[in-house]
Formats: C-alpha cells, sequence, structure tokens
C-alpha cells in the first residue's frame, strides 16, 4: 500500500464520518417534523411511530464514536483532522439529544389528544417548531459546506426562537388559568415548547462546534442565549 | 528527556485533566444543592450567586477540551488512554450541563418566590435533589476510585428519580387545579423538577462513559431510564 493509498482510504474514513453526521441529521429532523405533526393532528400511531425511531439516532451516535475513536488510535491524525473527527463526536451527541426531545413530544401525544386544545395554541407551536429546525437544518448546511459566515446570523435566530418560546409559555399559563381542564394538557404542551427551544440550543452547539473545527478557535462564551420564561408571573388577575 | 521523563509528564497530564474533571463535579454539586436551597428559603442573593458561578463550568468545559485536544495531538495516544481522554470531554460536557440544569432552578427563585407555597412540595423537591446529588456524587467517587461494579447500582437509582419526579409532577398538577394562582408558581416547580430529574440523567451519561473508559465496552443500549410524567392526565374531577 502506498502512501497516496493510505492517505485516500484516511480521506475515505472521514467522509463516511461526514456521511453519517448527515444522514443522523436528516433523520433527527423529520423526528422533530413528524412528532410536532403527530401532537398536532393527535396521531397517536405517528407518535409511535417517531419513538420507536429514536433508536437509529442512539446507534449512530455509538457508531460515530467508535469509529472516530478508532480512526484516531489508527491514523494519529494531527490537529486540523483531529478537530474534525472530535467534531463529528460533538455533533452526533447533539443530533442523539435532539432525537430524545422530538421522542419526548411524542411520548407526549396521547396525554394531550385526550382534551381538544384550541387551534392558535398548536398554531404557536408549529410556528416554534418551524423556527426551530431551520435553524437545525441551517446549521447542517454550513457543517456540509463549512461556509461560517452564516454563524453569526444563526445567532439571532436562536433569540428569535427563546423570545417565541416565551410568548408560548405566557399563552399556555393563561389558558390555564381560565380553566382548570386546561391545566393537565396544558403542562404536557409547555413541556413540548420547552423541548422544541431546546432544539435551537442544540442547533446553536453544533454551530459552535463548526465553527471551533473550521476555524480552531471557540466562539466566545457569551452569547445571548437564553429564554425569558423563568421570569414569567402571571397573577390570577390575568385569567378571564 | 529520555523516555521515563515523557512517560511521567504524560500521566501528570492525564491526572492534570482527571483533577480538573473531579473540581467541576464538586462544583456542580454545590450549584445545584445552593440552588434547591435558593428556592426553598425564597433566597434571591443566593441564587444570583448560583447564576454567577455557572462559568466556572463553561471554563471548565472549554479547558478540559483544548486541553484534551492538545494532548491526544502531541502524545498520540493508543486505545486505553485516548478512552480516557475522550472521557474527561464527554464527562466535562455533562457537568457543564449539570451546572446549566442549577442556574436554571437558580432563575425561577425570583418568580416561585412572589408567592407562598406549600412546604410539602419543597420537600418533594428537596428529596428529589437529594437523590440526584447523592447519585453525581456517586459517579464521581467511581470516575476516581474505576471501581465500576458500583454502576448495576446506579441504575436503580435512576429509576427512583424518576418515579419521584413523576409523582411531584402529578402533586403539582392538582395543587394547580386547586387554585389558579397556583398556576405560575408551580409550572416553574415543575420545570425546577424537570430539571433535577435531568440531573440524574447526566449522572447515569458519566456512568456510561467511566464504564467505557475503564472496559473499553459501552453499556448496553436498553437502559430502564424513563419518567412516567408525559402520562399522567388528570381530569378536573381530581381538583378539591
Amino acid at each position: 500500500m502506498n502512501s497516496q493509498h493510505i492517505v485516500r482510504a484516511y480521506d475515505d474514513e472521514l467522509a463516511t464520518l461526514g456521511n453519517r453526521i448527515a444522514a443522523m441529521g436528516g433523520h433527527a429532523e423529520r423526528m422533530v417534523d413528524e412528532a410536532v405533526g403527530a401532537l398536532i393532528n393527535a396521531d397517536v400511531a405517528l407518535a409511535r411511530k417517531v419513538i420507536a425511531d429514536d433508536i437509529v439516532l442512539d446507534e449512530g451516535q455509538r457508531w460515530i464514536d467508535d469509529r472516530a475513536i478508532l480512526l484516531i488510535a489508527k491514523r494519529q491524525p494531527m490537529a486540523d483532522d483531529l478537530r474534525e473527527i472530535i467534531g463529528t463526536i460533538r455533533i452526533a451527541a447533539d443530533l442523539e439529544r435532539v432525537g430524545d426531545l422530538g421522542k419526548s413530544i411524542a411520548k407526549r401525544v396521547v396525554a394531550v389528544s385526550d382534551t381538544r386544545q384550541p387551534v392558535q395554541l398548536f398554531r404557536g407551536l408549529e410556528a416554534l417548531a418551524t423556527l426551530a429546525l431551520t435553524q437545525l437544518k441551517q446549521v447542517l448546511d454550513v457543517y456540509a459546506s463549512r461556509s461560517i459566515g452564516a454563524i453569526a446570523f444563526m445567532r439571532d435566530r436562536d433569540e428569535e426562537i427563546d423570545a417565541m418560546y416565551t410568548s408560548l409559555f405566557r399563552e399556555l399559563l393563561t389558558y390555564m388559568m381560565e380553566d382548570p381542564r386546561n391545566i393537565s394538557p396544558c403542562t404536557h404542551l409547555l413541556f413540548c415548547a420547552k423541548n422544541i427551544e431546546r432544539i435551537g440550543d442544540h442547533a446553536t452547539n453544533i454551530a459552535e462546534t463548526v465553527y471551533y473545527v473550521v476555524t480552531g478557535e471557540q466562539l466566545p462564551l457569551e452569547r445571548p442565549k437564553e429564554d425569558k420564561s423563568h421570569r414569567v408571573v402571571l397573577g390570577s388577575s390575568s385569567a378571564s
């Protein structure tokens, strides 16, 4: 085996890791999209499918971890390639968590579909999910293209998700105060909203990893990532 | 520099990583303990301290990441040591998340302390936090001692945390139904309970990493880790 051959095999192995990340990303996006669809349409069968699908991401993460560590041990890569490989370990962990969050939404479908909820609550959740999924899709595109110029823009998007989540949080609380029968289903919707908001955080984590992989630098620590829902206090006077 | 000297320097660098993990673990435990204390005693000053303390774990994680990658690039370690180093990256990520969860609890102190909540709700939260912190402390002890025999026992503990969380979830929902003025503070307490439950999950993640570091094997995928709160549906008839 000549040295050119070895370099080619190494590049192939790196590309295989990248392809698996792309596949995991697509799978995670679909899971979240379907989970939110199942929630909105009270589709218990679809929810069950999402729950069953999660294993694919668990296995994907383990495969990436094992493969990445083998690759490091075998090839002993220097700085750039090492960052690349460590990056796949980190991104796989974030995508596995996104899958868990999708699964967690799907698990609440039965509890929520028990009683009919007003359409505007679901619209809010759907809009939040669209934002978070766009964020996730964009960051996976950045990972594929290495065009890190888009990363600054992504942080603004994360703020948008946080603001929308906080407004939804307030809306759900108001609705719970209007009628105690709403408390149980709306609590589950609150957790679904929180899960979607956290998908945005994972997209931001991935953006930071991609930045690190490409530049070798870490993004400054302070980022404006924070939902404001922890400050929301609604007195009973807010209830109609 | 003779080869014995190199080995010694390498061991020192590995030990430095391990010491930093231990320090991060102690810091994370203290943050969670203080956050729950601040919540129970409506201690806003302590809550602010916890929020400010989180930066220590963010910096700790970055330091471990940078140091670990440098160490891999410089020493090109083989299987055992490589697992050890990758293990520190994973554990640092879990501890950083535990700090975030503690901070998230601390941020809700103001919203919750606005109205007086019944003592038994706080007792439930405190008991849950004690379990989760015990879990975290034990897994950090396992990491330090490498006595992985204790890991099977830890999974049972995780089930105990999940059961306690589900019961607290039900209790908080009932309390919200009794009086709409409880909805806003109890929603924040629900999220605090969820945060504490997730600290238990991170302890379990760390246990899996330690197992992998020591044995080179991954624990079987299926673990009984799951809270049952997503199934809880309380009709308004449960309200007094």
